[in-house]
């Protein structure tokens, strides 16, 4: 028997990838969870039948939400990743010796403890003494934050289930009042070829908000339409500004100092859309 | 009765879209052709089971094959296309109005006859004047053509069946001597997730025999990954020594003299396959 995980990505398009052993498929609390080996992406995570993080591609995703903002900061040391369960972006951030403490706040414990069990590449620094760990809703820990943190990530599912209000205009806010002055947050934000509303509208509420906005995107496979984008909102920093030829090379496999700019350089459609 | 096209873009992943009407089905003396009309990504061209192009994304592709070497050429008269019996590339080639001719030259027939008849936004231009049309052997066509073209592009479909050849060094030294002292030729090199010995081979290959060699990046929702890589050998001109400046706005959805910088810089995991 052949069996093969097949996510609509739209309702009229999708991928499809064959399974070769299924570790978990349970409903948490918050959202139905699934930790799946897959033959040509290795071992997969897929929360409400979304593609979350796969061993083979995961390194796009997690280098580009964490390094961008990191290297535009001069001084980050107290970092926040709402969501991020998977601990992937945590790990990104630990390679940035004046990051002091990050904050990781994630809503659903399962993802976090699967992902300690199946995706150890994944979630391997989760418990490194420089990261501490709430299992809490993410949305409040903002609200309840104020001046705080220099830079915050936002590595949320879509915008549907317990996401949703990770996508409104008031938890921007939040965010702008839990930075500290001189803070920078980053959240993805879906792809311009199916999702270009949201885009639309995401730019467009950030930029009430924060004087700097700047969208870059990245080429994730098991993302829908392979373009994935990524907003910056920035109360100091631009990103633009940054003297790339000061950006130490890291271990990574997708980030680089040449591409720090370029990243930010999108297709003229995409362009058009953040405008 | 709902029916849906799978394309396995490797023997364990593939896309899957919704299809709203067969046109066309058939074995040519090539290939299978087929044109199916899709609710997502609107009419599409498959050839041996491959998604060619579709009404939706084929501007990312057509433009990022045209405009990188006819910009970066500084007086491109004639042109040459092989394969890209779509015509789309032509249709991007004829926005460049030094060029006084363009000659494509595609295997199957049965492709141009299919795209005026089913994609005229896309096949438009090739009762053009300034294009000449050849139903041939575009590794003869090269093999017989010296010092004629100032660009050549080879829109080919993937390395098996009738574009296999056209994979090989002894064909890039052919386009080498079809070429002007000067002259410069563009391919499209597959993607780098699941194809990266492909793009490590041309790559060396094309090195062997152009004194520049450059390889760029375009997101394409509709081809295996979502990221494609185009292979650009130059006898003389360098594409990122172009002033992008004094590159013209053109009518473009994808390309803009912002991305012709920008489209070069790379992955570092794609970085390391073209070094």
């Amino acid at each position: 028997m052949e069996l093969w995980f097949t996510e609509k990505q739209t309702p009229a398009f999708g991928i499809t990838a064959k399974v070769t052993e299924t570790f978990v498929a349970e409903k948490t609390e918050f959202q139905d969870l699934a930790m799946l080996d897959t033959e040509e992406f290795g071992r997969m995570l897929v929360l409400d039948g979304m593609v979350m993080t796969t061993i083979k591609d995961e390194f796009v995703y997690h280098e580009m939400v964490a390094h961008p903002a990191l290297f535009t900061h001069p001084n980050p040391k107290q970092v926040l990743v709402v969501g991020g369960g998977d601990g992937g972006v945590i790990r990104e951030i630990l390679k940035h010796p004046e990051v002091e403490k990050a904050v990781l706040v994630e809503i659903d414990g399962k993802v976090i403890e699967y992902s300690k069990k199946y995706l150890p590449e994944i979630s391997g620094e989760l418990d490194n003494p420089r990261v501490e760990v709430l299992v809490n809703d993410g949305y409040m820990h903002i609200i309840e934050s104020k001046n705080q943190y220099d830079v915050i990530m936002v590595d949320s599912t879509e915008p549907v289930g317990p996401a949703a209000p990770l996508f409104e205009r008031g938890f921007y806010q939040g965010i702008y009042e839990a930075l500290r002055e001189d803070g920078i947050f980053v959240a993805q934000t879906d792809n311009p070829w199916f999702k270009s509303d949201l885009i639309r509208k995401v730019t467009k509420d950030v930029k009430e908000i924060f004087p700097i906005v700047r969208v870059y995107g990245a080429n994730i496979p098991t993302y829908p339409s392979g373009l994935w984008t990524f907003t910056m909102g920035s109360k100091a920093h631009d990103p633009l500004q940054v003297d790339i030829s000061k950006i130490p090379e890291l271990q990574t496999k997708y980030y680089s100092p040449r591409l720090h700019q370029a990243a930010f350089v999108l297709p003229k459609f995409v362009e058009d859309l953040v405008r």
